[in-house]
């Protein structure tokens, strides 16, 4: 890991791991002097291409999907409440994610501060366009202009363009990170090559 | 992870990450001061229950895995040839390391010396069964002894216990670590927990 160039940080708001990852995002960012640049997906299409069900669905490996989700947010101090709808359908946080993104282009592509990570943390309530619009207002967001924008087609495009560009890059879950053209799948991956002893050993 | 128990350390010969466990196996124990109970099984049957293709099949995760064996083995130093055929087939390994195992049982259930890590840096010649006994032969293994046994169906019931036994303990990818009861899938996660500062944390 060289260089001062933003890194891809591709996630699904659904995914307990990308929310981890999430979590953890600005620490990483401070350890390796780099900029993450936040790229939500949707994992439903990529599982159609991948031929996989949702983790918690396949037998055996849910099982430990569920325990682990659990002991790797506590092993980081990160709270986590499991949906009890899971996974959960999150195309309107995703358009909203990059409608605002592309309202502040001054604040450049990676929004730590403020709506992102707030949509984040509720993500449980996200399959509803109406719940992600609250969530936006309360954080300052237009939420009639929202609402109207997660039917705009233009929006809708935008969104889906990112998903093919995920696809495109090789994304095949979340979250999954390209640091200059090396792919990195997992946060627990991503934590050992960031954790410095690693760190360019790839 | 705390305790003197042995932890117990399950694999399949065809598994790139479990070469890359069973390779780093021994600093492992040298550094959390435990043992490891080598228990290899096979994948077939367990991917039949997940309903998993081979790892390498699966689109878009297949090209990352190829990538992510080698340089996960360079990243550790350890030599890593990728097999023309691949997955191979590994039931005559797996009779014949419970079989050379339950010979030597003074030596008690880790092998660690010895005919294991000879088989599995060779495991891309593992498909015949003539392959494995003239390994084993190389090692002091009586020959016509074990190519009897690879077809007594005493050893194939040995076997075949070992990984249903897996599969009951949850067992769903390789290299899989249960220690005291707390299941660790992936090389990767175990050198996390194994790093000194995420010890016990879980």
């Amino acid at each position: 890991v060289s260089g001062a160039g933003a890194i891809d940080f591709y996630f699904e708001f659904s995914s307990p791991y990308g929310y981890i990852a999430a979590e953890l995002a600005e620490d990483l960012e401070n350890r390796i002097g780099r900029p993450l640049r936040w790229r939500p997906m949707l994992l439903g299409p990529i599982f159609k291409i991948t031929g996989q069900p949702p983790l918690i669905e396949i037998p055996l490996k849910g099982d430990y999907a569920r325990r682990d989700f659990v002991r790797s947010a506590r092993q980081h101090g990160i709270q986590y409440n499991h949906p009890a709808k899971f996974p959960i359908g999150t195309v309107a946080a995703l358009r909203a994610f990059y409608w605002v993104d592309d309202q502040r282009p001054g604040e450049g592509p990676s929004p730590r501060q403020g709506a992102l990570p707030r949509l984040l943390r509720t993500r449980h309530r996200h399959q509803r366009a109406a719940a992600v619009v609250e969530i936006a207002k309360s954080l300052g967001v237009d939420g009639t202009a929202l609402a109207a924008a997660l039917d705009d087609p233009g929006v809708k495009e935008r969104a889906k363009k990112e998903v093919e560009a995920a696809i495109a890059a090789g994304v095949f879950g979340s979250p999954y990170f390209i640091v200059d053209g090396e792919p990195f799948w997992g946060w627990i991956g991503w934590r050992c090559w960031s954790s410095g002893s690693n760190a360019g050993g790839w």
